[in-house]
């Protein structure tokens, strides 16, 4: 038993070194990555049950090369409407998405609220995202909320086939499997849209190529599409760019700048998982260490904030003066990063910006520096001008190389430079159930907007929405909120239900 | 020589039982309180040399009853131009307002990089506000800057006559002394407009009085007035509900709002000052002490986190979700507060709200517990409640009251349920520099900008501003910012000077 | 009302630097100083009732210039074997007591427990302490233990005269008044002692005053004591002076290292006064300040800790190596004290060294830096070395100096160097409680103890006394403790009352 | 290349089970665990370079399934005094041997030192300890101090083969190899020590069974011995019995209780690893999480600071009403177990007592409750009562164990209630660092000692040499210590150069 786990870990290393270097072609190609800051993480190899780690071997050591597309399956209601990698994996898949379920109370409460009424109902959803086992709880949600849906994978190496199976067994039609080629990613995405008989009329996407295949091939589609709910930077970049150039033709939704998903993708996410990616990959000590964090963002206050709860004397960079004093009354030196190069013993990038760390920077660290990147890309760290003939490579782990000088002196490059937290930590389900619940709460109010609320633009989540997530997820914490009473409220001038704050508050 | 710094302290604190009173008294009046957050302070206290101590005495000892409006003052350039107590002091006052000099280092940097052009050339500024030290360095950078002032004090109580001394031996025409009456306050406002061959077109406003009473008496002055930078919340709210009614008739600042001047009057400001202020009342210790704060907004953040660091085991409670799970995420129990107010042994109030603690939950308190509130005004512990004939009153100390219940229950109410940080404890001269520097930056601001840029409406302070008062107080902390290539700036679609994020950034 | 209020704190005040006065001469004199780490505080300024201050100022504004051993008083029960200040203002210093009751539960439990069986019967201790409503509640507890007890005071100006006079009305016998001269202190002392038909068979001492008189007067009572109970630090080194010199003729008990008194007036008292101190003295704000904490023992980490946790940036400096590891791993960066000098805006002394700060230092120091001590005694900063013609000090308010160098730069000196802490904060009665019921229980055993168990020696307080002192004090927390099953003391070789711990466990 | 490191990750799983499982057998059989709080870790698979990984595979994929016993092997100087799998190995033993030198300053400090005097020449050192890289810097570094060594290892499946070939063919005899039968295991450490021409005056021990085999089959060999060196708390417990039996006829040095190894093993190493721990098992999020942490002594302090500092809400349950006053003052709440049972998350045990988490607890919890164990032995959690028949286990992960009952609860058990951070975190080498140097320094000690100075007693290292390896490992901070002056060291009556404390002295 212990073996198979142990082979499930193999397993799950592999599809991330699988997907960074399919992340990294993409980057070459000069295309948006469709990866955002979190969306896939380790959250895949959270999938930890002896009998998923049996399906995980038996996928690996299946001899079954057949490509998916050339196969005949029906699902056990005779359906063949969908194109997975193995049916029969269902039930492997299914129990993934029960223990998912467990840790989702929020959407769990959205289907119990929907039993009567059906806000989705006459909803024809196609979504384009990673397909995992918290992705299933989310489509089988909207399912429950009356929507219909059809399903490809937004990156061709995130499916876990078997939870692909299980929803296929279970009526949905989905076009995805682990290891698709560039062709069959957009012949899984035009199955999802071009069906006879059925048209879509909203949107759920994750990086954009969904949108954009759309756009290209069936432009007049969107007559009938009432919103696309975008989660990604990568995407909503793009979408933001359509609508300047007067291209956006239906309303959008950008759930990444919501409140409460940024709050935990960043801040309380990065907390834990800058000492989760340090330790799992150096097994270092944090006590005493110097630590500088370029860039005081929402990231690095994380970062910061956990580095020193654990006895690291942390400096900080900032371009921007007022995060810079934020640094300042938060107890961290402000330094430019020449002047702490010589000195730290880890330096962490996460400002957004490229080139942060030159090799001029890297020439100068002291032996045995560690250097990571926690901020969006793999472009603040110059990692390319490392790969000149004086330097030795060594991968002393997997996701950490040793680069060599000719002098002797080492340093620690984690990732090669890639997101640290999608490479080498995980994201904890609460937080993809926070985002799932921002997706569907985003779906309905789309849906269900009167006429004229909502424009050819894109529209963060309105701020009552937001607060619903976030009510949504204390019960998780036991937490009891306080309500207004009727002459608390008309003293504020609130409504006791919320929205509670103008929109310029900041948290 | 110990004998004058004593009896300063009880003349400060004279100062700010009279400041409560009146306070209280114009709320009774159902007039808006003109003091904002943390408009005065003891910081008026701060004027701490042996030669103020001397002044204050001197002062305190006069036997002087004489009205200044009856006197005939001169100073020594020959003006009479001014109203106040006693030209005399104006020696002692210029010491006050040296030392103040020395810790606002961002004012005296204007006033070096505007020796080349004056940027409030031309501009007549008419003003009222605390007449204070830290007032004195603003008002006197604004005239190095080319600005004409005339100023009076936005309360009756809160003038320190050395420094309206000193400001009026200088050439400044300011109207204003500490124990002004009703009649003498509106008189010294009147003093400042009503001027033949001068009429001000920049309006400084602390509480929304002064442009009150241009609106009542001389609207025909608008027409040459630029705009209006306001600085309290009550003044604030006034020009909005102007603004909605259509009555504005100028461009109003609203710097209340800015980003620096939030973050340092109410997170990092309150951080420290709940601690000082429960200290300086009760000498109580913090270590293992429950403490319920009502209320996660800044204020609360801050009031939390600085309990928690000092060993204090914090309940929070919330009306708002996505507070609520900004504190569960921070490591505090949400509670309703009925939950927990058995238990504690400190409450807290930081809502803003009404009656957040009432006559009920004050019963139940156990012995020993204490009251206080940090929120913006004197309704959310209900106070008059206690007020009933079976409670007795003790006042134990200044700001300090035991109620007495009859079973012999003390609660421990501090300040009578007013602000504690106002009441009892200090705001931090480097906060009253980002606040004066925010305010000559708006003046500056509105008085250069090109014809159109500001309609007849509320707006905030330009973030490209906000960057820069706070990057003016970098140097305090030696702090070194990082500077933008072009190649970064390119890539991350930035000016190189800012500003550096988009509207809705939280920070 | 207020003005009382008031009054009350001038005259606080005059009684804290009267004792700073009397402890710097007796320091010029040779002699060691009486006073303790905290033993006084300002503890006795916590007399907070409107009818105390009354009290204050009645005593005050006394024209009684008569000398208490001039004068014939006798209590309400006839007895004249007492002298204080004025006997009538007993009931003042009742309420006193009766306050102070409310905040040491623990003395309260102890007497109880004492209800049935009096352990301290046929007890006949002579005390020499500060005289406080706090020790009056010692001294009232060892009387319903069962003890005979006559008292002076170890301070000259440390007594409470109307808590002297409320323990003379109870029938204590106590000799001692503010203000006494040297030769009142001794005659007082030998009041206590030297009495007809009474030997006393305890002693209890702060200070070694008592036992040294005894020593030299009256060394055949020594014949009949059974044991010496010293709290302080000075006291205790005497008594270990004598025992090295084999003439130590009774076992004596040092409280002052007992676990718990040493971590609540070293680590959790320092960690909350050194912030209280620096902001009743100098209004700072803590955030982004850099500080140079020199000693990294328990007073020392008290500091760090705290001004870290305000956001300041905070470096160390040590002589031994292991203090110097734990700094490095709570993250702070150790240093030699010139490395930061320059830069720092407070130096603090928690050393119990001298000449730490040297005038080299105060040189090279910043413009407006501030210094002080929180260490045992003012040699820490050599503040003899500033008393020079080129400097000018400027006292600017009650234990606030500046001191001016020619070129203007300032440094501001706290307390003259003496301990901030004790000059310029509070001690918590909880504190105090700990102290006062350690001591009590120190009697108990010395006084029980069978023959043998001490010799003529300096011993600690027995770990199951000093878990028995922590035990009294948890119900203030509301604190729970668990009790071991009869089978896990059994496999931990403990008994289920314990001591639970070796003797040399670091806590 | 990325697929050697996977395998590496197998094998070194692999490993931790087996020791795991050889730790649980010897429980079985009622001897003493040979396994201290963090003896071995998974500092075993710090291995950490290609190489190293190769040389793993290697071995793994050996065929060689001869018995070392069996084979001949010499080597490069033609010497065949050792006994290891594969001399073969030598070269990638020596890679991961110069990796750990780098990482253990203090040791190669030491050697440097040494190059003149030579501290051990002379001493016969016969050493039994795990066999590691870190290791073999220890063994080379007693080599370089003019030591002869011979060495066994202290646990059958803890041997790198390929240090041990290293060392081997640096002249070390060595015998051990990984995956020794109980037979293999004597019949090693009988080589090291029944050699002719040969006998040891030094042992330096890891668990006392090197030392019991001497007591068993060579009493006479102790007539040489200078004394002994034990690390373990199973060694030392039984060298403190022997000592009490009156039949230790040697000194001995207890260097597991010395202050620096104490500080770091539980406060700081523990700090860190309770988070490592809960990540790599359960990837769960920290923030908002109700945790219960049973026991307050060093271990605990750890974990309480760490998860408060992550924004979890932490109980304590206590028995020592000191610890117990010390929660209260770091801001936990006190409580019983059963009082917060039903709602935690989290139960960690650090008591190092047993059944301190029962089946009725257990029973009690909710879904989804962790639990672990931090404490010394896998005795804390009664395991044993979830083995019936009514429960169902799921290993769901390596280390993790669903506890299914019969309503579908599910408790998660960790690491099967052993020691959390043993089994499912790493133990950095800086920590490895300490301990090893504290016992070349003991045995320097030990050595020199002048006669009579060490009895045959169990002894604590002298505070000098805990001094000293503190102060050999403050150059990995760049931490720069004071130095005393002459006046100053008189002043405090102390030597310059240490020690700095008395022995009593709780750090």
């Amino acid at each position: 038993m212990k073996q198979k786990a142990e082979v499930n870990r193999v397993y799950t290393n592999n599809i991330h070194q699988q997907i960074q270097f399919a992340d990294q072609k993409r980057e070459f190609n000069k295309r948006p990555t469709k990866i955002g800051r979190r969306s896939l993480s380790r959250s895949i190899s959270q999938s930890s049950t002896d009998s998923y780690s049996s399906a995980a071997s038996y996928t690996d050591s299946s001899d079954d090369e057949t490509s998916p597309r050339d196969k005949q399956q029906k699902n056990s209601k005779g359906s063949g409407d969908f194109c997975v990698k193995n049916i029969k994996q269902a039930e492997f898949g299914r129990r993934e998405i029960e223990i998912a379920e467990q840790e989702m109370p929020a959407l769990m409460a959205l289907r119990k609220r929907a039993q009567g009424e059906k806000p989705l109902s006459g909803a024809k959803i196609v979504g384009c995202t990673h397909i995992t086992a918290q992705t299933a709880v989310l489509i089988e949600t909207l399912g429950a909320l009356g929507a219909q849906c059809r399903w490809a994978a937004c990156n061709i190496y995130s499916t876990l086939n078997e939870v692909a199976a299980a929803l296929a067994e279970s009526g949905f039609p989905v076009f995805s499997w682990k290891g698709e080629s560039e062709d069959d990613f957009w012949w899984c995405i035009d199955r999802c849209v071009n069906v006879e008989g059925w048209q879509p009329n909203m949107i759920l996407d994750d990086g954009g190529d969904l949108t954009h295949w759309i756009y290209k091939k069936y432009p007049n589609m969107f007559k009938k599409i009432k919103g696309i709910v975008e989660e990604s930077v990568t995407g909503v970049h793009r979408l933001y760019q359509l609508s300047k150039a007067g291209k956006l033709c239906v309303p959008a939704m950008n759930v990444n700048d919501s409140v409460t998903k940024q709050k935990f993708d960043n801040l309380y996410c990065c907390r834990e998982s800058i000492l989760d990616g340090l330790k799992r990959t150096t097994d270092m000590m944090f006590g005493g260490k110097q630590v500088v964090v370029c860039g005081y963002g929402e990231v690095g206050k994380g970062c910061c904030a956990a580095l020193k709860a654990m006895g690291s004397i942390v400096y900080v960079t900032e371009i921007d003066p007022i995060c810079a004093l934020q640094a300042c009354m938060d107890g961290f030196r402000l330094v430019k990063l020449n002047e702490v190069i010589r000195q730290v013993d880890i330096v962490i990038t996460c400002t957004g910006n490229k080139n942060v760390v030159t090799r001029e920077h890297l020439d100068r660290m002291k032996n045995g520096c560690i250097v990571c990147n926690m901020g969006h890309s793999n472009t603040e760290i110059d990692v390319a001008s490392l790969r000149t003939p004086e330097l030795t490579w060594e991968r002393v782990r997997s996701q950490v190389d040793h680069v060599i000088w000719p002098d002797g002196k080492r340093i620690v490059l984690l990732a090669e430079g890639r997101l640290l937290n999608l490479s080498c930590s995980t994201v904890p389900t609460f937080v993809l159930s926070i985002t799932a619940t921002t997706q569907a709460l985003a779906l309905i109010e789309l849906y269900n907007a009167p006429e004229g609320r909502y424009k050819q633009d894109v529209y963060l989540l309105p701020k009552k929405m937001d607060e619903y997530v976030a009510s949504l997820h204390l019960p998780t914490f036991d937490a009891h909120l306080t309500e207004l009473s009727d002459e608390q409220a008309k003293y504020l001038g609130l409504n006791k239900n919320g929205p509670f704050k103008p929109n310029y508050y900041r948290y």
